[in-house]
């Protein structure tokens, strides 16, 4: 693969983003050790930059992040890359408008997860990022399609950008890598947030209109 | 309007105090990512100074804080104002002693929000600060008063300088800003507290005209 | 009072000691805004040192500490003391073995205090420090000695460095402050950790004269 | 005992990698105060490097580190060592192929461990790291090898490199003093999430083949 002089920009920039990106999830307690990890798209390029895998967070560099293809295999890069790269590289190919993706087994979410058990979405601030519940997405082992599969499939018949896998972790999408680590924050958020509500007893339910009028006011209105 | 030099060096001040106020949301963990606001009123005048809608913590300036009117229209700030600046503005109309008010989705006091059930008052220093349950207002969508007039209407029938807006969060107030955040973290840690003990079975009822006593003594003796 | 130039000495080295261990309070996280305080005896004087009243921990210095005498009147200090003054100064006067006292209303110890509930002594490290259950005082209002009696009657009864005082919170007492801050710490790590183990099931005892040995050992083994 | 040159080398980089790895226990808050400590044992060497007793980790350098034998005796230290000491030494005269021992009471698995309550498999990620369920070890007084012992005949029947002692807290195992560490880490956020996730329901089980495949993948694939 040729790797143009302006792409080499692109990535270069895009290296230090995903490094610096995974500041977010320590600083939000969603990973411990070196179990999550965040990647992104090279725009308008069968290409992504991601984790290497097994590193330490207080170790990583925009120079360590490694190149892969679509295939999930390494075009430039001196470690291997995430254990989850053939997931997400699943990812980039079959949902177009996808940019970043990251991954966690984050506390909360992670506890919803292993139950199977969809969140539901009982929180204005819920109904603004999620647009109705975070869905469960199927048990899949690592080492094949499995996993990606799961993750594109019930992504694509829901509107929130994180999916709670089956005993296993959350995934969060969004148009660059920057709106997935939110999406990943926020999930961890409302998951924590809806459980301790549950606890003691049963929060009020939020009609759906209004749940999709929330959504729909936040997706075009909030921010700058 | 009009904006004399004595009270540009007021706002000055108060956009330097509303903006470091934001790290005490941080400190304290009732924010996560963009989801919390800190706001002022320009005492003596129909202003406000908030902040800007969807900027990270982290990047927040005194010079980003948004200049608005009571109505919540912008009268000075090149980025667009929190999108809770309508409902805090009705607060400032409304409420002539509100010298600040804060806004979070903080865990434990959205988690007892979304069941709309008050925090009740078994705990001396809630007596001292909150004088009484906190209470819960109404479920309101955004985008016309109503969540405005649902923060005054509750406050107005309660000691309590914080509310629960129905699967929201909290709008807190104060004689100013710093003492708004104060009710914002104080209302997080008894809705905390109380959540815990409630898990393993019921806290002790304080009689009301001890709790009565409590907050009466607090708002006079304590501090300098 | 005569203040002569060692008691100066000692005096000045307190207030540092006192100030400094307020981080440990921060550290912890067993206190929010103003909400806790540490004081000192200043030994082989009617003496203490003790936090001001409604000051922020980063604001803390050593100047900024109020010595007071065990009537719990100030001697030198431009600020008021902690309204906790009175209860520690009676806990001085009446337990001559105690040098450093501490309040907190740290989240778990004090969900326990709430229901008036004791920690029962299902840990080994509980036994250690505690040599049984965390002991829960009465119901008291500030504003004479029954705070100060509450706390001095049922530690007296107890090999417990520290007390649940009812629906407010814990009172820590050691031979100086550092360990009073320790029991402290301890005290919200315990209340924690039976917590969370009876939120699924119930622990298993300790013997009693297990407690007892185990106690022993670390009273007098532990440690440099 | 006469130590050689070259053994002096490896026992200075020890002493500074056990000292440091102190701070992983306090990032992920899994001791207070002086709860908790990590040993390593010098490679071919009837030696072993461990924290000294009750010394804050604030304070710890790599030459206050304790140079003990494996019966728990003091070779080289002007400090006491660790309590835990005597049970680490057993484990590493037992177990050939441990390198690193670490003890924590971290808060979840210490509220499993005082049920004597193992925790179940149901993350993707224990089955990595454990490879099945955390195993319960005994209840045993310290001051004779009883604690060491339970330690050791429950890790030989398990494949976890951890163990929660009952009513007291976790010992974990790894090749060296690093990856017990990342055990003890592990542990926590299992304990945690499992937790949490069993406080609203029942986890879906993970087929013991499919615990088994993780497990191997993990232990051969993961990492660089």
């Amino acid at each position: 693969m040729t790797i143009t002089h302006d792409v080499r920009a692109t990535i270069s920039a895009l290296r230090a983003e995903v490094c610096g990106l995974h500041s977010e999830l320590t600083r939000y307690q969603l990973v411990v050790w070196t179990a999550g990890n965040v990647s992104a798209r090279v725009p308008g390029h069968d290409l992504m930059v991601i984790k290497p895998s097994g590193v330490s967070y207080d170790d990583l560099t925009p120079e360590s992040m490694v190149l892969c293809d679509l295939d999930g295999e390494v075009v430039e890069g001196d470690l291997a890359p995430s254990s989850d790269t053939a997931a997400q590289a699943y990812v980039y190919r079959h949902m177009p408008d996808v940019g970043g993706v990251v991954h966690t087994h984050s506390t909360y979410a992670t506890a919803w997860a292993s139950r199977a058990e969809p969140i539901p979405c009982v929180l204005t601030m819920m109904a603004d990022e999620f647009g109705g519940p975070v869905p469960v997405g199927p048990f899949a082992l690592i080492g094949d399609d499995s996993i990606g599969r799961g993750i594109v499939e019930t992504l694509q018949g829901s509107r929130s950008p994180a999916v709670l896998m089956q005993n296993h972790g959350v995934f969060s999408i969004g148009t660059n890598a920057r709106s997935a680590v939110k999406a990943a924050v926020m999930c961890e958020d409302v998951a924590r947030t809806v459980h301790i509500a549950r606890q003691l007893g049963d929060p009020v339910p939020i009609p759906d209109h209004q749940v999709t009028s929330l959504f729909d006011r936040y997706q075009n209105v909030y921010g700058q």
